[in-house]
């Protein structure tokens, strides 16, 4: 069953048949669609038949992706997803709200968001027999991608600047990947893997460019909707869901898998859909806040180095993403970032800055009555704090050095 | 349903009632295995009864453990465990061998197999009324400790040597743990902990010391076995687990959890438990090895810090596990640890060195014609190599840098 009908464009919504292999929309450039058979999948499959499958992963959607099935072997791709939702109450309470649930996407294989997207990106390139899949990375994107390619022994090609943390190469090189760092910065890293691409028919991953992504994305959105709408209370009043916006994939992927949702009659109304930015990085939230969808570049500067972004590639999907759902977008300073790296410790999830930098905004939307006490909310942990532990050790004080001894133990504990 | 009868010291046998808050046996020192009311287990469950559980954690196997339910809310600790378990074709094909699984205990909350542990004895912790769980730990216990903690609400104190890396001690605060550095060794903390426990009445967590530490640690068993002998195939030969070898007390847990199942009558052979230690810290292979269970201290040097131990606090019944089952301690040196870390990572499994140790141990195995091309194997990687990038980057060649251009590039390609 081919559930994959081609794809339209987000800006000028023109159509292209699935047989085009597109990136980018070739007249005006704008971020495309994919466009799923949703009157066939809803003739073929009903809610149980996606919540009775024994796949605990990001597969069990298979009837709502567009790609085939990658094959049953136990892999890290095939493994990808279906991360927990948690539902800490003291944070709950802190904030006064009825019901939080916490979405902790650094239980995946590579340890972030990202490999969603490359799951779904490698499954492609196998079907379409690209033998090499190429992205441009500085750090999530390209560990997934690294990650989920080794999973099933295929080539991964990753540009990154010279300037990325060895400690993040480190990870790409461990998976096997092909890593060339190039002496620029991310874009011109960005521009040489589109070139590259074109020359030798490598599959191009870039977030932003490759439609597929968001596919991957979205399934995101589908774990909140099982895990929250259909397992535990269709009664629920719309979700309002918290993101961290970088470049505005993962907003956008997650706004399509409603959007599925909806299409599908699967759910009756959308989620309310919450982007939050680093004040120091804020292209998408500063057209959000001039009811503008064009995105003006910014020179970013945060912490939270997976959502720091001059220009974002995303960015006009991510803007409606909060438009189109009564959502809003916040930003955050890179302060109350810290802040939440130790809150969320605190009740055992490990965030990383780019990762803590949603629960941030939630806080800010609560103190700005944006968010009420019986709003149920997700807020999406986007990847692992060991993924930088020394932005983590500015969270939190330094540790006391004492003797070995009950004596000083004591005295320490009495001041 | 108490189901947990008490304490047998694992030397000289004495019994004692689970009315005793124990740790290890006051007449010889020796670690106490829990007792638990098999007979009872046995009449009042069936093997599917647990397996048709719907519990995506270790919590599944509730009626084998000593403890009570911590509660249905959904915390990291309610969450741990259930691992995946991969079978990564190229490597089964590199060493020739049928079948081979890796289970992946960096997908565990806090990254590593230690939450197994802890998660069972924050719960016992908060049934006998205890407030504070402490204990002594450089690394992947402490971490454990911590979130398990800091996942329900529970306080817990680490005790760490002055010495612990910087980042390593960074999880343990964004936790939320009150953080001691001790002006010794790992020793001192250790033995710190253990006063400060008796003094203040505060729970003790320390590994080798704590009888519910391997209580955790066997529910892993339990999963190899319910996502390899019950759901695949009930035909197989015995399996054959390796195990990464430190201090000893996760071999012991796992050897605890197949003789509970052999006792249960749900499997009908033991598997078995090869142990594979560092050249530089092989205190319990070289017991094996001596056909002894006296274990003698070493001056322990290897990059697998997790498993460098000069003083094994559970070697005795760590030695028990491979002799009891037929199989044997292997020893890898760091240079072959390294070369795991790269096989694992090149299908999609990034390891601590630690966690690469055992496959280094399969990789001897195989060599030395101890595992036969038809035995089933599985290996354990015990944490991720997020906890451990430093290493990582000794495990890879370093990336080449070029110019941003396709002249560049071509050129790099061509060499």
């Amino acid at each position: 069953m081919n559930k994959f009908l081609g794809y339209r464009c987000s800006i000028c919504k023109t159509e292209y048949p699935f047989t085009q292999a597109l990136y980018i929309c070739p007249q005006d450039g704008g971020n495309l669609d994919v466009v799923l058979d949703i009157a066939t999948i809803k003739r073929k499959y009903e809610i149980a038949d996606i919540t009775s499958r024994n796949e605990e992963s990001l597969w069990r959607y298979l009837p709502l992706l567009p790609v085939a099935d990658p094959g049953g072997e136990k892999t890290p791709l095939r493994m990808a997803g279906w991360t927990p939702l948690y539902s800490p109450k003291p944070l709950a309470e802190a904030l006064g709200l009825k019901d939080l649930w916490i979405k902790d996407e650094g239980r995946n294989p590579t340890a972030s968001f990202k490999d969603r997207a490359s799951a779904i990106v490698v499954a492609r390139a196998r079907e379409i027999g690209a033998e090499v899949v190429v992205t441009a990375s500085t750090g999530n994107a390209g560990a997934a991608l690294a990650g989920m390619a080794a999973a099933v022994g295929h080539k991964a090609v990753i540009f990154a600047p010279k300037t990325a943390p060895p400690a993040k190469v480190a990870q790409l090189l461990v998976y096997g990947a092909q890593v060339i760092l190039v002496d620029g910065n991310y874009d011109s890293a960005f521009d040489l893997t589109i070139k590259a691409s074109e020359e030798f028919d490598w599959y191009c991953r870039n977030t932003g460019y490759n439609p597929f992504t968001a596919e991957g994305k979205k399934t995101a959105a589908f774990e909140i909707w099982e895990q929250i709408i259909v397992r535990a209370n269709p009664e629920y009043s719309p979700l309002s869901i918290f993101v961290s916006v970088g470049d505005g994939n993962i907003i956008s992927g997650i706004h399509k898998g409603f959007k599925d949702l909806l299409a599908l009659g699967w759910i009756d109304q959308m989620p309310r859909i919450f982007g939050v930015q680093s004040e120091g990085s804020a292209a998408i939230a500063n057209a959000f806040n001039r009811n503008s969808e064009e995105i003006i570049p910014v020179t970013a500067d945060t912490i939270a180095d997976s959502i720091s972004v001059d220009l974002p590639r995303d960015g006009v999907r991510a803007v409606r993403a909060a438009t189109q759902t009564n959502g809003a977008y916040i930003t955050v300073s890179d302060n109350s970032i810290l802040k939440a790296i130790a809150s969320l410790g605190k009740v055992g999830i490990f965030a990383e800055p780019a990762g803590a930098t949603s629960y941030a905004g939630l806080e800010k939307a609560v103190e700005l009555g944006k968010i009420k006490p019986n709003d149920p909310v997700v807020v999406i942990n986007t990847g692992s704090g060991l993924k930088d532990i020394k932005t983590a050790m500015n969270a939190v004080k330094a540790a006391p050095i004492i003797e070995p001894t009950m004596e000083a133990l004591k005295s320490h504990l009495e001041r």
